[in-house]
């Protein structure tokens, strides 16, 4: 826990916060905090700021926070997946929240399996605290928004235009060539959807179907990963193209 | 399972190969295969191939197969490890043997817990499966050599001009700016050999200990992942570096 996370609902208008719990544990037990000295704190979806350590009792840790005058901008990658099996679901929300994306879209595809769908991992009750602990593993407040389709086709063709009205889609493909580098381009403001697909691969259905709503498709070489080391390799690389454009 | 791994002790001399377990089950179920169907076999640290069904019986798949004239290069990356909780590292050795490993060094640091060292997970009964399941997954063939080193200051004084003689030589650090992709080079025949710290980073002590055996600090952003998400995106981007570099 590199940043202790706020809810804005708990923080009063003169700063104030009591926490209690994991958060506090991690306090007194790990960074073993004492009265007046400063942690790192963040509020979610809002500013980093400091809080200054008021007083501990009974495993609770009382903080008086000032926080910067803005919040960080959202990360500059959306991500597009076709829902995997739930246990690689659960490993990826942290390591998603960490690498940092702006919005997960996760859809059905050919090649997922319905069943899916069902997963108590797809309910925010579940996910939330998992996205939460990724942002405080990499010190950033955005917590990525989540949306989940049933059916790819009315995604493509009729939401994402919403969902994602200006930048740069790409899909990844094993079979293409492209390296997400050079996919990614130099525009600073520009930002980037990522589309990543099931274990078997889109079909060519869903192929065409990317191609005709404006994706083109990368290639992170020929070897053939698991998808959620997929999906971690690939928003390494786009995270670091984006790094590497000019300013904008 | 893209790819079926064979020990070169299964193989008979006419290429022959009895298969039972989960391999078997793989062809039976998922594939589905029938007699005469070819699958893509590969022997483990040797040679790609083609393998013939030539009869199922009782849950048992008989192949006969040919192999290619040579085995692939082993992948250009070693990786140099700070032994991770052994709830991570199993997570790990699967994903590393996928992404590409030449060798693994895993190694203790001063914010390593000793007793990481006495996890079951390092036993090669242990982790061999796991990194067959990698290599099986990604379609090489190619086992990733594993050393385990209980005092970084031997490994790197004594006995790392043994195990990386020539080549680049690189060190994760979250607080440095040099993209990877800048410090892998291009020269195409150097191999990479890629330090990557504990949860909290190397000590002074380490750092300068890297700097005084030729390692270059780079950075892959402001972003503090865990551990196994640093090593998977890390790869990548040092993989990416390779496939950009000019043919030898």
């Amino acid at each position: 826990m590199n940043l202790i996370i706020l809810e804005p609902g708990e923080v009063s208008d003169a700063g104030e916060v009591r926490l209690s719990g994991v958060r506090a544990a991690h306090l007194l037990d790990v960074l073993k905090v004492a009265p007046g000295q400063h942690v790192r704190v963040g509020l979610l979806d809002g500013p980093h700021g400091i809080g200054v350590v008021e007083s501990l009792r009974g495993g609770t840790v009382n903080l008086r926070c000032v926080f910067d005058a803005q919040a960080p901008p959202p990360p500059m990658v959306d991500l597009l997946l076709a829902l995997p099996r739930p246990k690689v679901m659960r490993r990826l929300w942290a390591q998603l929240a960490a690498l940092g994306v702006g919005q997960i879209m996760l859809t059905n595809a050919a090649r997922v399996e319905r069943n899916y769908f069902d997963a108590h991992i797809l309910g925010p009750d579940c996910y939330r605290p998992l996205l939460v602990e990724g942002l405080q593993q990499a010190r950033d407040t955005r917590l990525p928004r989540v949306s989940i389709h049933r059916q790819l086709k009315v995604l493509v063709e009729d939401e994402l235009d919403g969902a994602f009205a200006t930048g740069r889609r790409l899909v990844a493909d094993v079979a293409q060539t492209t390296p997400v580098g050079v996919a990614v381009g130099g525009r600073a403001d520009e930002r980037i959807l990522l589309a990543i697909g099931p274990e078997g691969g889109w079909n060519d259905f869903e192929r065409q179907l990317f191609e005709a709503h404006g994706f083109q498709p990368v290639s992170m070489g020929p070897r053939t990963l698991r998808t959620d080391t997929a999906c971690v390799a690939l928003l390494a690389l786009v995270h670091d193209a984006l790094r590497g454009r000019a300013p904008g």
